[in-house]
């Protein structure tokens, strides 16, 4: 039975918070019982973890949970919430990989302890120790991340197959984060590859994933949890997709100060996305030489970033990535049609489709 | 009953060899099922990890577990082959955050991902996609030393109490890193703060920790647990010390063709070992200055070397530490004299005390 305040997806989402600051209160004053010269490290952890993000993660693996006949608890809460510290893995690693410096509208991991070192006047590199810090706080985020699942206080007869899940998730993270980073040293690309790196690094781990997880803490019923992973993956494959295509907009057409990037990250960044292939495939040749001779530069300046933004409207990419959303988010919804997720769950879930795709952050 | 193969460490490294190439060869052929753009991943983390190593930490887990009466099992040697990933993951990392380029008289990962940038003549930046490479592939090694515990094969009953030491053992490490990084960004350091770094970064995660995950995995009976951690520690944090005292001395003396790192190593990279910092106490006005204006310097000569070197060996602190290691040594290897520890284990870890201890590499 869930209680009334944990049905919705912003009562869990506050849930979801108070259990990660609870989380990462004992964790800092661990740490400081090491060394004081610690602080940094865990404030920097804290208020990268605290000071926003959307929990879909741990929300989608909630309501995987519930859609399986599981009911509330607060160690199910502690167990999800431990996504959102992988999450912090994966972007500090991530922001340090693509050289990106803005995070929510602050500055990046790197960007911060490499701001602390130059402050202190310190010895040594600036960026150096931003690069290192960064490293180190990832690593402490993907470590944390499994001692919140195991703390969690969960069955442990659950445990065998909610760690395998677990482990699934990040190795492909991982396998699609290499594949991203290799795609920009290619000087050709196709959407079929950008599709599999956005379903590996993105789609999969976003979506159908946490799902899984989420069924996996709820029954240890073989065939109920075959059955249910398996309408989980027709929703969460095309929703991951439509929900990696809404990034892909956002990153080239986004509102600064509702994303938190500066406008037209992935121009200067020259993301190979799914829209940025689709688009290749449709340009002109003077327009594919236009835009290759100023995507990916660090200094595109508003004027650059509007040209490049017009060519890819002109390409027809945008509204067929538009309507690939909508198609992609309607298979996912259809596919919750089923007796065997649970009536409550279906229903967030539905709802959950549309935060992960019309979003404007 | 252990049985006769199993009973020295040479045979145990090998039976640990054999389980990580049978481990990496399913994840290989797992990584290329998504993309044959992997294949250059899988190949760098397979040959980082076959190609040499000591394999302490799984030898003093393995030996730990026999310690704590323990019967031989493949399932165990599985689970404490694990710890040789997570080594991989500090490893790739550790050589990316000090720009230390060769490691066992190879490039390191993140020059070795450079080199085939290069070689390729690929688009972007050679170094970014080397640091990138190696931020993943440590990632990737850190998640394949859960998936490998997890996937060993031992009883579920045990899987909670051996999650919890390993989670403390890695949140220890990362925390001692930290330490490490910082420290190097001060311009006063002090013997006290040096040991604190040497003991979370090194000590406790190659012999304490190893041995208490070990000992975790052969007993279910708390009282017999907590006596066992308790005379492991007495051996292991002495143990430890001792142990990175070598390491300091051979970063600074070691003869590169035995430690696969370049001569003076430590001096270039300027760390700030135990070593380092009791030379500096005893050290007159003049040789201060003279060592910290070449300490550290990315380009010191030979000539220069051997200059660091004197100036360290007129401080004292060389006879110093090899009269502590001897001193730390005897004290472990003293607290092995308990019949909570199997005979059978005792005498294994007192021949690991001095392989630990007076290593050439």
């Amino acid at each position: 039975m869930v209680n009334e305040n944990s049905a919705t997806p912003a009562a869990i989402r506050a849930l979801i918070e108070g259990e990660l600051a609870t989380f990462l209160g004992v964790q800092k004053t661990y740490l400081e019982s090491i060394g004081s010269e610690l602080t940094p490290a865990s404030d920097a952890l804290s208020s990268f973890l605290l000071d926003g993000g959307k929990r879909l993660r741990p929300l989608f693996a909630y309501f995987g949970f519930i859609g399986a006949g599981g009911s509330h608890s607060q160690e199910i809460i502690r167990a999800c919430a431990s996504l959102e510290l992988l999450q912090a893995c994966a972007l500090i690693h991530d922001d340090l990989m693509d050289g990106s410096d803005t995070r929510r509208g602050k500055p990046a991991i790197h960007k911060h302890f490499e701001k602390l070192h130059s402050k202190e006047s310190a010895v040594g590199s600036s960026v150096g120790f931003g690069q290192a810090a960064a490293i180190l706080l990832g690593d402490l985020a993907l470590v944390y991340s499994d001692l919140a699942l195991h703390q969690s206080g969960i069955k442990n007869e659950m445990l065998p197959q909610v760690l395998a899940v677990h482990d699934e998730m990040r190795v492909e993270l991982m396998a699609g984060q290499f594949l991203d980073i290799y795609e920009q040293t290619r000087s050709s690309h196709t959407v079929e590859r950008a599709l599999t790196i956005a379903r590996y690094k993105s789609g999969k781990y976003t979506i159908e994933r946490p799902l899984h997880f989420g069924a996996s803490l709820a029954t240890t019923d073989n065939n109920h949890l075959a059955e249910v992973t398996s309408h989980y993956s027709g929703y969460g494959l095309p929703l991951g997709e439509a929900f990696q295509l809404r990034d892909d907009l956002l990153g080239v057409f986004g509102d600064p100060e509702l994303t938190g990037k500066p406008a037209g990250d992935d121009l200067r960044e020259g993301k190979r996305t799914v829209l940025v292939a689709t688009a290749q495939e449709s340009m002109s040749a003077v327009d594919i030489k236009a835009f290759e001779s100023q995507f990916g530069r660090s200094d595109l300046d508003s004027n650059a970033i509007a040209i490049l933004r017009q060519i890819l409207t002109d390409s027809g990419a945008i509204e067929h990535v538009e309507n690939l959303i909508t198609k992609l988010t309607n298979t996912a919804v259809e596919a919750l049609d089923t007796p065997a997720i649970t009536t409550e769950a279906r229903q967030v879930l539905s709802e959950l489709a549309i935060t992960a795709t019309k979003r404007s952050h």
